[in-house]
């Protein structure tokens, strides 16, 4: 084995959980210690290991035997746990935002660590790219089911967020089958309908609406009315949490539904209530939620994790700091997190997949 | 083999569906075609194949290959197609309810039917006793998921909608551990807490509501924040539809809550409701919904289903019309239909199962 | 809480590891913990740690946390670890058997144990019958995926294998049926023909063959020609490891194979080979071996492991020793381990199960 | 829609089954009759409907529903059916090979066919090259589980071969944890090791062997010792079925054993029989076989079948034939045929991957 200058290095996961997660983490410890023969601490709760004490523990071998199959992370994370703005109650019991970022960085300085890799999705690593401008030795790895990231191809997570949901749409289908329904599926996404497009497709849907492409509920009537009289009384619709119909809010508030989303749910509610008395078939939603963050990794989102996760103790061995491993071309590469956090990757509507989406019938609902 | 007296008979499955029908179903055909050398029709969509033209179809070994593993029914049902109560609309557009039972048995003597398999839960062998004490030859086989007849130890169906419940129960597990949340999850049951029960305790759920165990939501955040102090902050409650607050409907007048199911959503929003702002975690609601009846069959119940089915057919062979099929002491028996809907299965607060939930520090509200 | 003794407990697990064993485990500390107030140690590696040093480790709810899905045992077990029996290598290297048999009751008056709860199948409990008449208070939990012991109806880790051992006919339907092949796939369940009898079933075998019913190879052959030339070439075969052709192992003699399960492999090999070049098709050969013992296991597997867990403590809570509980009529009960262990649990080939399978057409090559 | 002129095609699927050639058909049929107006034909069979009568079937909307989540093919498949050299047998009984590549040239003037969707892997698809050099209009769409065309950077079927291999080490790994064992797993893949390698990967083995690396005995055996060694006491080796050791089939005749792949099983026995006395553990063999052909495709492999098919009746729309389909960047693209049969895809022993696997400790026997 080459010689390698002994490193202490931490690693730290924010954002959502996602599948894939510890493999990343296991490949980290994994790497630095058998590779390169240095010391591994991993960060609990997201940067609350360099934020409170108690937190910061050694990694080993040992650690993380047997997380390859889980889902979740050993480590824990939380969406809440911005260093920059820090909720925390005071004497009075209300929530007050604290700015740790120092603490974080002292933290650093006090352990000795070399250098930090830090797993997330756009928020996380945003907050990374200000360490990084303050200093802090850091590589990023992406994280995020939604794969809206355009600076890597895919990320792990999202495989088997895809699994899940085609999973669904398959129990779904029989039910919907048998008797005489419209099903709604909402998905997750955000603002990019990858899991409903790639799960609708896979699942057999009829109708898949995503934030890319708005759509009118006429468009959805005529194609579950034209399914029914061909024979067909069911249909499945699946929708992503961020679609909208055209003109967007605005047409709620002309149709009399103030705050949708807060009373009437999610996107999903929405669309049921909208077809309601507009079709002559029952309409059921499903709402499908943290279900999608959970479950075993994909043999693909281990893979891709055990690979980002070698690819980042690389990056530290070399010194690239500001950087974050990525995918492009089912290869392993670099970018900058400050190139990273700059763009989405959303569903093109002119894109192949669409029109292949197209060409077998489905309708987008424009 | 035995010569036995050429018969005609029909299957019928009405109701929801259920995950094991199509086990039934390919049972009954081969039964009567290899074992009795019987000719076989199967009704589409519930009693339609009795009520309108061209939904008698004939049943052959084809008709039945590879439907094994298939969930759903290869015959259609629907929860509407009551022939005593059959909606249809008039001129007017209007839904109009009519009696079509004669219809039912004159269909049955035109065909020259020696009998029909009825597959159903207790709104179907209701409608099958009825017919019954107007002379059809009738053999009922027992389908609910919700495991509440009690003339038999289980149904195929509860078995594959423990399985959803519990892999469900695994993937929110991960997401709930990596965050700090109460997950609620909805689960089917009606009036009986068997599959709230049952995956709850298998998925490792904190908390369990069900119908027969009124809840005090006040015992409900006791339990979530005794756990969270002692380093666990993250609970799983698993709520069964028909489960509610002690006091009833009552609790919620007082609280100025109206019509809580209509605008609020079922039970595990209600819970997370008034979970809110008493827990210091936040509360997520996850409901399974139609998931429970769909999917591949389980072993179990495709065994179960194919026994059923065998045994169904052997009744009819035997002219034991008016009786149900059923599984006692893990053997299959039967007992007549009048008896099997008049009484439901219930959780017995007090017994071992419960019991057992208790001692592994599962809370019931209560 | 009722004022219990305080009491002192160890668990072991022996033999073959099986789907469940961790809800046993867990069960078993969670109720002497919580219910109770009890202390647990648990014993590694079957009974070594009441032979070896350091293999005692202290039982908390931590040590329990999150098990309830996983397969094989956080206790580890072996077939090898009988302390009457104990394999060791001398100073030659040889292999030579020690009696540890008094070690392991002194460790326990050692220990102060007031109890043991001992997992495991009918060798692990002859062991644990010949502590219990030298005095030790051993309270049994069955433990075989072969199902097989006569004494409880069943046990956990069988509802696991059949999952298994279903979801792999599914698979190889889609493989045999696209191609025209013969697939012959061995199953486990040692003397009893249970796993090969009920998923056979649930997957869709065209013949079953299982130690309860010697075949004829001729019948095989007929079954699978009719299939063929009826337009089914292809035929599934699943053949339990302890299946034998009429005259035993006679046959093979008189064909001039000689010790044929040591060169030529299993049952399965031996069917193939047979089947060979007497049908007009391919054959080919499965042999699940261990992955039958292995994956999460099912809802009913973790369900009765748990009351089987809570159970055996409720019997030492109430000092009855010598007893194994068990399941009859889907309650549960206690049996003494000296009846438990005298009698197997065999398929009866005249049974509803297997009269249900030939109704369909199912073959038992008799 | 745009005015095209009205085709007739037939689809061809040729070779071993394969997870997701149904969502390939049922794209082909869908995109012809929906984005076309076409009329399309499937041949039963291989090239069986070309050659045989009565096996060339009419393919509607209907033929093709519910079959997305379908495992093997609606066509059937064989790898017998080569029509250069189609096996028959004469009245003698014996085989004989028989040119019919007339007849299918024949049949597709007979029959008016426009066009050929050509579905296959290296073999089919050398014989669709053999027919595009006498005229005939075929495109074509790769099919292999093993991923060993170069042409494209994945195809279908490979992803679930992976998942169901993955799924397996995870339940191996739960037995080989629990008792003290070598596991050793022999997987598909030819003369690639892409199976092995990323279910290796994604599955937690400690050694790959693929048939890129050749491995010596003695370095396995170091590594199981020294895992053993370090409180380890079990391994899981994943073998390639194309793997062998340095030296090939050399080193079999030294040790003296002859023709071992006939009399001992594949490598995944030969292996378990070098390791046999020389390691202190037990070893097992688990041959996953025709598993891995088959179960229910993912949600990867559906949607790459899907884009697939779709992209294949594009090329004939635009008169590209003797082309095939390809991914190329996560695009769809084509190449001919001839380039596509011509170079096998194969691991780079010096690749990312490998590598990846060496830096988190996996041996690979060199």
């Amino acid at each position: 084995m080459q010689v390698h200058q002994h490193k202490r290095i931490a690693v730290v996961n924010g954002g959502g959980d996602c599948p894939g997660l510890n493999a990343v983490i296991r490949a980290v410890v994994k790497t630095a210690i058998l590779r390169y023969g240095w010391e591994v601490w991993g960060s609990e709760d997201s940067f609350d290991g360099l934020i409170k004490p108690g937190k910061l523990i050694p990694m080993t071998l040992e650690t993380v035997r047997g997380i390859l199959p889980r889902g979740g992370t050993i480590l824990g994370t939380t969406n809440r746990g911005n260093p920059f703005r820090y909720p925390e109650r005071n004497e009075r019991g209300e929530i007050v935002f604290q700015d740790y970022s120092e603490r974080v960085i002292q933290k650093v300085k006090e352990m000795n660590l070399d250098a930090m890799v830090l797993i997330g999705g756009d928020g996380t690593l945003t907050i990374g790219q200000r360490f990084c401008e303050r200093g802090l030795p850091i590589v990023g790895v992406p994280k995020t089911i939604d794969q809206d990231l355009l600076a890597t191809e895919t990320t792990f997570g999202f495989d088997t967020a895809l699994k899940t949901v085609t999973e669904s749409l398959d129990m779904i289908h029989t039910t919907a089958e048998s008797h005489e329904r419209v099903m709604v599926i909402e998905v997750m996404g955000r603002n990019a309908g990858w899991i409903a497009l790639e799960a609708g497709i896979a699942g057999g849907a009829d109708i898949i609406l995503i934030p890319e492409i708005p759509f009118r509920v006429e468009k959805l009537v005529e194609k579950i009315e034209a399914r029914r009289v061909a024979g067909r009384p069911f249909s499945i619709v699946v929708v992503s949490e961020g679609a909208t119909p055209v003109g967007g809010s605005q047409i709620y508030r002309e149709k009399g539904i103030e705050d949708p989303f807060g009373k009437l749910g999610g996107i999903g509610a929405i669309v049921a209530g909208m077809l309601g008395s507009r079709v002559q078939l029952e309409t059921r939603v499903v709402v499908l939620g943290h279900l999608q963050r959970g479950g075993s990794p994909t043999a693909f989102d281990r893979l891709l994790g055990t690979r980002f996760g070698v690819a980042a103790v690389d990056l530290i061995a070399k010194n690239q700091f500001g950087r974050m491993v990525a995918l492009d071309d089912q290869k392993i590469t670099s970018v900058t997190i400050a190139e990273a956090i700059a763009r989405q990757r959303l569903v093109n509507p002119q894109g192949e997949i669409v029109q292949a989406a197209r060409a077998i019938g489905i309708c987008f609902g424009d």
